[in-house]
């Protein structure tokens, strides 16, 4: 058994008072760590670190999945196994408290990879998935951002229109990525989307090779971001290419992947990375991103 | 001006009497042949020939698409374009006559690239895209197909657990790829998906990168097939790197691309390609790849 590595991050963009997210970041990549330390799987690992921050109202995931115009929370996850490339998915849920464990349900209990609306909520209950009611992403906070959003008329598009300016609001997606001391890489990504978005508007997050992927052949990635930026570049499965056909090493192929997508698109974010040799690797193109790694015992937290 | 490509297809697997097939095959090419040849985009070719094989009751996209399990259509569709990389995509939708249209409309009409269900539905109406009520997709050949697969209790899940042995079901997904006389490359693919299908599954066909993919600097290419072996692959984006990474000419990029999709995932289905050289090429891991080709006035069907 060798040593294993984990990586986590909390969105990237402009981050207001990044050091509030320390506490949680560090608590959050240790109980993963413990998980990897005592030799359970990257894929329980990811699960287990986007299960807790979905469930921090830090993050835009999970319990503080922001509104969309109509005031409900419509979420996306996806989670990837680098051992034989099993995949699940969901997309615009909005009845099920964690849906990053929705998407692995999909993953180990369908022959699908990608479920979406009521469909993927059906599929999730009949799979003892824990529902909630859609009052459950209703909190105050989240409604007092979509009111402000509103009246100033600050539509998801205003995010994605300012392409090459970072935009000012945080683009809190979460995610993990993960190789265990088998050698194994998994990866996962949830998010809430964007604050007054359009009903129905999907981003990267749970398209896998666009917001997820994993190969043992190459890396784990998990990206956050502007999720048009990164829908049209594949830009997850472009760090595997980079690995495994153009033989860059981990933390060069996270530049790279980064330096095309703002070439390709001027796309605005950021992806965290753990290859196949077990390097943590971060790059943006936002002012902020914030991650937490732990290697063999090592926590290393950064907010910027 | 230089000359122009174009390629189409009617879907991949075993494929009963495929000659019937070829009237269809080359009037649809025709008239996206005609267009580029009087100098139009390959993005308004692609667009073109895929409305043609949705009106078309042959193919498994628009009016011919099948039911799933509720008895109701549900289409997935996505368009690019080469120039920028702008992309849009729609899926789960029931009452958009022509589903590549209201992908189109994502694209041109919307800073978004991917919206589904209702959502996407409401955003085409209001952009004047054709609407039409369910009935319009419940048609008897498509209601006995149904009825059929569920008398034999057969779903969408046999076609994806008969991993490795090419399905005995057609996958008639229909796609176009395009170069026009000004090099600019475009991709297009829609389909129904699977007959009995879960509410809620979607493929390949929506997702860029895995059902179709076009940047002016490599490539434009549109799959059918088993569409959960090419999510996992990110197959379509996966030629674009053969080609302008390792530098692989477009026949011996798509040859490639199969050979990773059967190695990788006992992946079953089949893709077409344009290169930014004009090459049309075809690869398929199924018996059966229903395409046409226009290349500088000629014409090219192939059933097999």
């Amino acid at each position: 058994m060798s040593g294993y590595s984990l990586m986590i991050h909390g969105g990237a963009g402009v981050i207001r008072n990044p050091e509030r997210f320390e506490p949680s970041l560090h608590r959050i990549v240790s109980a993963g760590a413990d998980l990897l330390e005592r030799g359970g799987t990257a894929r329980d690992a990811v699960s287990l670190c986007v299960t807790l921050l979905e469930d921090d109202p830090l993050y835009n995931a999970g319990f503080g999945s922001v509104l969309n115009a109509d005031g409900v929370a419509e979420c996306d996850a996806a989670i990837m196994d680098g051992r034989d490339l099993s995949a699940g998915a969901v997309a615009g849920v909005g009845r099920i408290k964690n849906p990053i464990l929705a998407a692995r349900t999909v993953m180990e209990n369908s022959a699908h990879v990608f479920l979406i609306g009521a469909g993927a909520e059906a599929f999730a209950r009949r799979n003892n998935v824990e529902m909630v009611p859609e009052s459950y992403f209703q909190t105050p906070e989240r409604l007092a951002d979509l009111a402000r959003a509103k009246a100033r008329n600050e539509t998801a598009l205003d995010h994605v229109a300012s392409q090459g300016a970072p935009s000012a609001k945080k683009l809190g997606t979460v995610g993990a990525v993960a190789r265990d001391r088998a050698g194994n890489l998994a990866a996962a990504t949830s998010t809430g989307g964007m604050t007054n978005k359009l009903p129905g508007r999907v981003g990267d997050s749970p398209v896998i090779g666009a917001g997820v992927f994993a190969d043992n052949a190459s890396c784990a990635v998990s990206c956050t971001g502007v999720g048009e930026h990164f829908l049209r570049t594949s830009l997850a499965r472009t760090v595997g290419f980079l690995i495994e056909d153009l033989g860059l090493e981990t933390q060069a192929a996270t530049d790279e992947a980064i330096r095309r997508l703002v070439e390709k698109v001027s796309g605005v974010g950021a992806l965290i990375v753990v290859g196949r040799d077990g390097v943590c690797a971060r790059a943006q193109s936002t002012p902020g991103l914030l991650t937490a790694s732990a290697r063999d015992g090592v926590i290393n937290v950064k907010t910027a």
